[in-house]
């Protein structure tokens, strides 16, 4: 594959940025990657591992002469990284995110970067229970979707710089518009996280099921949330603070929907719930169909172990 | 593996059922197996497949003779079956049943059943999303948990050679007793399905999300919520009607700890945010070290497709 950037700087050295770099390295999209973390155990591990080709001693520092700047913090993070790298970046340069929630993100970032910079907020919507420099591995993005969110009369090429970097890295690019991401990931990413985390809290909160019962007797269904309620508790913190409204509108009707099942389990209404469970069996057939998942039980995954 | 029955008669061939003749043959536990399923579709299947080794007409065909009678069935049909092949039982049977509920399939089948017969509840705690006479595959029990919830004075060679068999089929079993069982099993099973119902139906109503946008670009939450949501419906719908007490006790707790979440992302309370989600974390981790999950992402359920 053609080099896409020739100088490539990752802010945030967690699961996304070192599988990004893995990715790039693997198809060989950058020339020298220059990598930043606040955090002095993430940088020690990277600089241990050689993730990066190169460390910097801030993310100031880091973006010096970077073509592209990936900005790869918490979504709480990024306005404070914004400002503080926004007077060292390259007259042309290219910065893009990878932030989970995009209005809130945009609106912190996009003040802080100068006018000859061109700034593409993204998505990728792939990820693990990991997180760290040590969590990443190349193949994290194939087959999966990225999210780029151009502002109306984004530069082409830069766009289609970024585009390449994606395709590249096994992604398929899908663009959309911020408010609307937004609500998507609500629905299929953000609400259900907070109900996961919900639903692991409530199993240890209770007193006449001991935690050990919890644990040893744990059957798929509830594996799979605690699972989902391993995730960056950083991360999912900013996620919901930055998601606010489209998460609690979800979760409003989330609510509404649970009363009224629980109200077909007190009354004894099996129809009620029998119908409710066919039309959400469907739902799963399409997404199958539509590829985003395997009928394998192991989900598609593979056999990769995280870090490999 | 030395054979524990000379003949089995199984009602009801679906996922479990199925799962339970080959891990049978497998490790040669029985000398015969009997089958009958209500359905006939199932039925035909069997008979393709050459699931078992004799197909009935009747339960109560299926149980003459038998020394063990397991009761694949849906829990609210357990009550039906028992009463049809109650007066067909061979004195000094034994009789199972693998329904995910206790307190009501004991209170349905045991006054079915004659004095002569042991009746031993059982509860495997192993499945998949699919069903029917297909799905099964002889190491769903391999590593997994039986349950068994013997009655007081429960005959201990009965029980002796019922605990051989399961763990002939690799399962390790454990007693409880059956209103503990429901009470763990609403925390870990029943609640955490019903809740990844609602939300996969939830999306499913959102009118300003397209369906093929929640099918296309679900991740990783959502798509774990949408196999769950995937399990039989029928199935499901029993279990919530004979669970009734324990599941809406959960979901009551549920939706105070969900509130309590939504509260804090209303205000912003970041810190209860980040508490709240390192605590289930530390959950997840306590799972992993009991050996319920492995840390790979594909949980452990390595390459198996269903039907094999």
């Amino acid at each position: 594959m053609t080099q896409v950037y020739d100088r490539v700087a990752v802010i945030g050295l967690g699961l996304i940025a070192s599988s990004m770099i893995h990715a790039m390295r693997r198809a060989g999209l950058a020339g020298t990657i220059t990598g930043y973390d606040l955090s002095e155990s993430h940088r020690r591990m990277a600089e241990e591992d050689g993730l990066c080709d190169r460390m910097a001693a801030s993310a100031a520092e880091a973006v010096k002469d970077a073509d592209l700047v990936a900005l790869c913090v918490p979504v709480g993070a990024m306005g404070d990284v914004a400002a503080e790298i926004g007077p060292h970046l390259r007259p042309g340069a290219t910065v893009t995110d990878v932030g989970s929630v995009k209005r809130s993100v945009i609106d912190a970032v996009a003040p802080h970067l100068p006018p000859d910079v061109t700034f593409i907020p993204g998505h990728p919507m792939a990820g693990t229970e990991y997180s760290g420099p040590r969590a990443g591995f190349a193949e994290l993005f194939d087959g999966r979707w990225c999210l780029l969110l151009p502002p109306e009369g984004c530069d082409p090429e830069a766009l289609g710089k970024l585009r390449a970097l994606w395709t590249g890295m096994g992604a398929t690019v899908e663009e959309m518009e911020p408010d609307h991401h937004d609500l998507v990931c609500a629905v299929i990413s953000h609400a259900p996280h907070l109900i996961a985390y919900t639903m692991v809290g409530v199993a240890d909160d209770l007193r006449r099921v001991t935690d050990q019962e919890v644990i040893k007797f744990s059957a798929a269904g509830f594996r799979d949330f605690t699972r989902i309620a391993a995730s960056d508790p950083t991360m999912w913190r900013d996620v919901f603070l930055n998601n606010k409204d489209a998460t609690l509108e979800i979760l409003g009707r989330f609510t509404e929907e649970l009363f009224a099942l629980q109200r077909a389990i007190r009354t004894g209404d099996g129809d009620m719930l029998f119908d409710y469970f066919t039309r959400t069996r469907a739902i799963r057939k399409g997404i199958i169909e539509a590829g985003q998942d395997t009928d394998a039980p192991d989900f598609g995954r593979g056999k990769r172990q995280p870090g490999e």
